[in-house]
């Protein structure tokens, strides 16, 4: 490169900088609506669409049939593409969703009540109009299914393919902006008796999906939710209500909420003592967890995306942890030997997804691509060698192929080949 | 009300809130796919839809044919539903939308070129491909008409309706995460010359829509968008580039972004000569003005609400400023006599709608709602009265039905009467 000017950083090439000058720039296009209908006009005014350019999707099992289980025939879930994904924000259309049930239920908002009884003094029956006249908070939280980025996550065992993209890996967390009451105010206005140590959160789907949650988490930053990122919340995401436990595993986000029971002992429903529970090394389990830890993911380049030509290329993922905010992200280009600091993009927000970025000049040759994280607790994202010595020796437990999952937070390798291609190194 | 417990706030009158109690919570819901084709499901699971329920739609000149100018016959404006509105985002599918010209290009992203030239060392010519390999940034900001709250605003004369609504009112603000590479970043890869004092961003639709820029804005912070709020942009904001001028009006962040040329003297385009400049009182005309004054707006409770029963309110609205980041924002329920601080949501961002809330116990009397706003550069949002010494005596000037606009940021004034009726109070 011919640098004229002291400075000047040349990210790409003269020659690709000026492909294409001499055609000039794009001609005018013609209009969307160049051959559509007046209706559908009118509904776009009313209502918008994405490009029909734009072709990202949710992905997970309900493409692979073959992954749900035998006794969960409805089972199923889709995954974010976040190969595709941009700022800190989760498009409502392409959250994830994990469902041990059915559809979403087709709630009138109307209708639907949010019952909070139990050991109360006062017990209570809100609706939506009642919950939107309260004093109401708006928070960024990443929701992610703990089996995400395991094999129990959106790739099955396809996570283990050096195929995988970051949606087959990672694609069960997604980060919104939340508004809604906090549960702490309806609490208080119900008045505790005590002894209340727990609270059973109930769904109106047509599992009744419940779980326990103990009663410091509730009267901490648990939040019902009536909006995410501007609009009500989606009817896969729970709409009318959701309850949001910042940083909590998304089983306990439980969905159209509309009991909150007050108890002095867990509820031991179908998906605490079945599903959730973790199976340790020595054969004992592990119930009632909660927190995620510190996780963070290359969105790009990673698996399944190529690079045309050596050169500059940003680099960029998100972080996030149950923990709290994420305060730093280094990045290793070189399989883990040298490590540099990522940029962060504020604003940084409390066990939400943090867009991390870092210049790259690709020399052409092989390379290993990786991050990790710390959060404000100063917990380190761990290394698939370190989460073995935990879960179990080599990574026998991370290669497991059933749906009893695990919030394993390791680094993600992509390694990235001579001919541009990008591929999952976990395998 | 009897408070059983020292310390409970009791937001809800034990009547209403044990209404329906007997009854209990709101029953199991049909499934929303209990009758939808297979074909339905799979698109929604692929990328889903928001409820049947929720109706807010943009609204705007488009059902108001005569507001439409003689010689702009394809002009339309469509208006955000701030009324529903919830923390700091727009969704990209009510994200307001001015035109001068016809609907949206439809525009190929592999076949867009941006073409930088005029008055620098290296032309570029960049495909969308090549912008997301360079440094990108996401920020928060606001995009606003600067007709908005006028009457050559959303509603055109209905703003001086009682009957007007905050879409109507100030419907053509919207908030977004922007995603993209600085402006600043590829001028400095260009090699700027000497003498070069604006730029000339010029879109793709069929207007050739042209902006002239001073070339300090492009060396701040204007940023060159490829997603908002986490996807690309909307075909609406300019799918597949927008020139982001934070915290300026509207019409400089121009759509379907394809060419920047530096230049030594603004354009003169149409509209910057035509629409745009300011009539003052003296009979002459301010030209390229650019930044929005602080404005705010309480959102909820807003014209055409209603209050069903004496009690408490939470009050809620928006506050941004083209000067910086929102300090500050006061309520008064009483029409200016006495003011509260209300408190901000964060994160607070720089040139972003940011939402305040502040609690309220309607007595069920007459009372009048007002908000007002200061930025970081002390600059506090002014009454009408202040407006009009500025823009002409009385407000005559505000009343002005013709297209001619302003950024008037005055207080807007909501009253409440005793039948719970919520009316906007200028007229």
């Amino acid at each position: 490169m011919n640098s004229q000017k002291p400075g000047r950083r040349q990210f790409l090439k003269s020659g690709a900088a000026l492909a294409g000058l001499a055609a000039g720039a794009s001609v005018t296009e013609k209009s969307l609506s160049a051959d559509a209908p007046e209706e559908r006009i009118d509904a776009l005014h009313k209502h918008g669409e994405r490009s029909h350019f734009v072709d990202s999707i949710r992905r997970g099992s309900i493409n692979n049939p073959e992954r749900r289980l035998p006794d969960e025939p409805h089972n199923f879930g889709l995954a974010t593409p976040l190969q595709d994904s941009a700022g800190m924000i989760t498009p409502a259309s392409l959250h994830y969703i994990v469902s041990h049930g059915y559809e979403p239920p087709d709630i009138d908002p109307r209708e639907h009540r949010l019952l909070i009884h139990g050991m109360v003094d006062h017990p209570m029956v809100l609706s939506l109009e009642d919950l939107q006249r309260l004093p109401s908070v708006s928070r960024f939280h990443f929701i992610e299914c703990h089996g995400n980025s395991t094999t129990g996550g959106p790739g099955g065992a396809a996570r283990l393919s050096p195929d995988a993209t970051v949606q087959d890996t990672h694609g069960f967390t997604s980060c919104s902006q939340w508004t809604g009451v906090m549960l702490s105010v309806l609490l208080k206005e119900a008045g505790v008796q005590k002894g209340a140590s727990w609270i059973i959160a109930e769904g109106a789907d047509a599992n009744k999906h419940s779980k326990s949650i103990p009663i410091e988490k509730a009267l901490d930053d648990a939040l019902i939710a009536y909006a995410q990122n501007g609009e009500p919340v989606r009817p896969e995401q729970g709409y009318p209500l959701r309850l949001v436990t910042p940083g909590w595993q998304g089983i306990n986000n439980v969905k159209w909420l509309r009991r909150v029971e007050l108890v002095d002992e867990p509820y031991m429903a179908m998906m605490e003592v079945s599903r959730y529970p973790r199976l340790m090394p020595d054969g004992k389990s592990r119930w009632f967890e909660f927190e995620m830890g510190p996780k963070s993911v290359i969105t790009r380049p990673s698996g399944g995306q190529h690079l045309p030509t050596a050169g500059f290329y940003e680099i960029t993922g998100l972080a996030w942890s149950g923990g709290g905010a994420i305060r730093r992200v280094e990045v290793s280009t070189d399989g883990g030997t040298t490590w540099k600091d990522a940029q962060l993009q504020g604003p940084i927000a409390s066990k939400a997804h943090t867009r991390f970025t870092i210049p790259w000049n690709w020399d052409g040759g092989d390379a290993m691509l990786q991050s990790r994280c710390t959060d404000e607790k100063g917990v380190v994202q761990p290394t698939l060698a370190e989460v073995a010595k935990i879960w179990g020796t080599d990574i026998n437990y991370f290669r497991q192929t059933t749906l009893i999952t695990s919030d394993l937070n390791a680094i993600q390798p992509w390694k990235v080949t001579r001919d541009g291609s990008v591929k999952n190194a976990i395998y």
